[in-house]
């Protein structure tokens, strides 16, 4: 049983919500609920970050482990078009986890929690617990307005797919342990001003942010809306393989698609904003790069279960 | 650096929440959250259960995981009195999980989920990842009417101090490995009717679950109520010894503290209610019982770090 197989079954069967407010549960980057007379909906995300599979104690600092820590769960949001609100974090700890450790690794997690949204977003609670290996599970809460967040699912046949800045880049960071691509794989930036203008301005279908790579990510995006893709080699960081963009993971730009008709800017506050394909009918989840079926290769934490 | 000094030290540098909204941060049972517009308050509680740590893989049963994984979450909600609304549920599972221990494990959390609340409690996503040892952390979230949430930190010198049921079976089932003492170590149930029921009809002053012992959540609330507190022995689960009512932990029973003007009656549908002794002025966080001072023994994750 695969990540997607498992999502499907427990989608099944756990049904459509019963509970009031639910607007949207398993299977996108967020679920949505709407509090009782309110005039936005609420996005809730959790992301795990553990030792050995996510982070390695030798080459990660304590202050990069927390920092991407929040910074998956804020992608999340971004790919939704939100703004964070809130969140927790849930910390288990290995002995040979000391004080200063713990100062780092919070550091790091607040220093990306005051400067992501202008606010602030507050951390309010969590869990603590002690284990062999680290891991960490944060839970971010943003909101949007009212019926409007970015889903996976809205995409539409003819809608161009679009990709922010350079894919590639945290894969061959993580390959060379060192450099600008290092950096970029050690502090990812979520892309939550740019999923809002996506939502806000440019009237985009559909979002969703590259955590697991393109191949995949897409793969999921095209299967939520029931539509295939054809695409052409997108942007490659400086230095990456194809490979690397197409399929190594924890890019965190966000891939979106938006009508032919839509003018999109070729930058973002300096971010590059490139078209890389077209949305189609056919085999839902299907995708094709210049004409040659693209496997969803990128990382799937279940495929060998 | 122990759990509450850890706490406390997070609390401080995170500093009062600036964000809009957010009513109560770290440090309770649930943090607290007002939607603009909203006349509910929502409460927030995470709670990692790990193998080696909260379960054994020999003798717990997959759905027992699962259940107890939500009740811990549920317990928390109960605690402010508040009604379950939705969770998510980040899993990491080890080499040995097949499909047959994930489905006990849903089993057991959905089965606890559509019996916790009338409406059922939405499993509404979460997140997935592998690992070497079995870990979930379970996010629960719930509402209460605004401003009305029961806290620890509300408790008045004067008021009696209760507990709910029998403490130590949870202790005592753990060290049999069977019996009714054993079932209600793996399915312990949340005392979410009861919660209400000390928020809206009988006018609690403070309220806290019991999961980590009493000794330890009783210093807790008198730590957040700036009191001390003088009890005699608490009600003990058939069997039990005083020493696991004292400080064996995961009874998920309620500890809550009301004026001594009002009339607390026996039991609540059929589950005892038990007044244990008196919140004082006098240094804050300090336990007595019957004189002497009884020390916080209760499980905490941090004290040899």
């Amino acid at each position: 049983m695969n990540e997607p197989e498992l999502i499907e079954r427990l989608r099944e069967r756990v049904g459509l919500p019963r509970t009031a407010g639910v607007v949207l549960g398993i299977g996108d980057d967020c679920a949505i609920v709407r509090p009782r007379g309110s005039r936005e909906d609420w996005l809730y995300t959790t992301d795990m970050s553990i030792e050995g599979t996510h982070f390695l104690r030798e080459t990660h600092g304590a202050a990069d482990v927390g920092w991407k820590a929040l910074a998956r769960g804020l992608s999340d949001i971004a790919a939704m078009g939100g703004e964070a609100r809130f969140c927790l974090l849930s910390l288990a700890v290995a002995s040979w986890v000391d004080a200063r450790w713990l100062d780092g690794f919070y550091g790091g997690l607040l220093a990306l929690a005051e400067r992501a949204e202008r606010a602030g977003v507050a951390l309010i609670g969590g869990d603590l617990a002690r284990t062999e290996r680290v891991m960490c599970d944060i839970v971010v809460a943003g909101t949007v307005p009212r019926g409007k967040a970015l889903r996976r699912d809205g995409a539409r046949s003819g809608d161009a797919i679009y990709v922010s800045g350079a894919l590639g880049g945290s894969a061959l960071g993580l390959a060379a342990g060192r450099g600008k691509a290092w950096v970029r794989h050690k502090r990812p930036q979520p892309r939550l001003a740019l999923g809002r203008f996506l939502r806000a301005r440019l009237g985009a279908t559909a979002a969703i942010d590259l955590s697991d790579g393109l191949s995949l990510d897409l793969h999921r995006l095209c299967t939520a809306s029931r539509l295939r893709a054809e695409i052409a080699a997108p942007p490659v960081y400086r230095g990456a393989t194809l490979e690397q963009a197409l399929h190594g993971g924890e890019d965190y730009e966000l891939l979106f698609t938006a009508p032919l008709r839509v003018r999109v800017p070729d930058a973002f506050e300096g971010l590059a904003l490139t078209r890389i394909g077209t949305m189609r009918r056919g085999t839902a989840g299907a995708v094709e790069m210049n004409g040659e079926p693209l496997p969803p290769l990128g990382y799937d934490h279940l495929r060998h279960l």
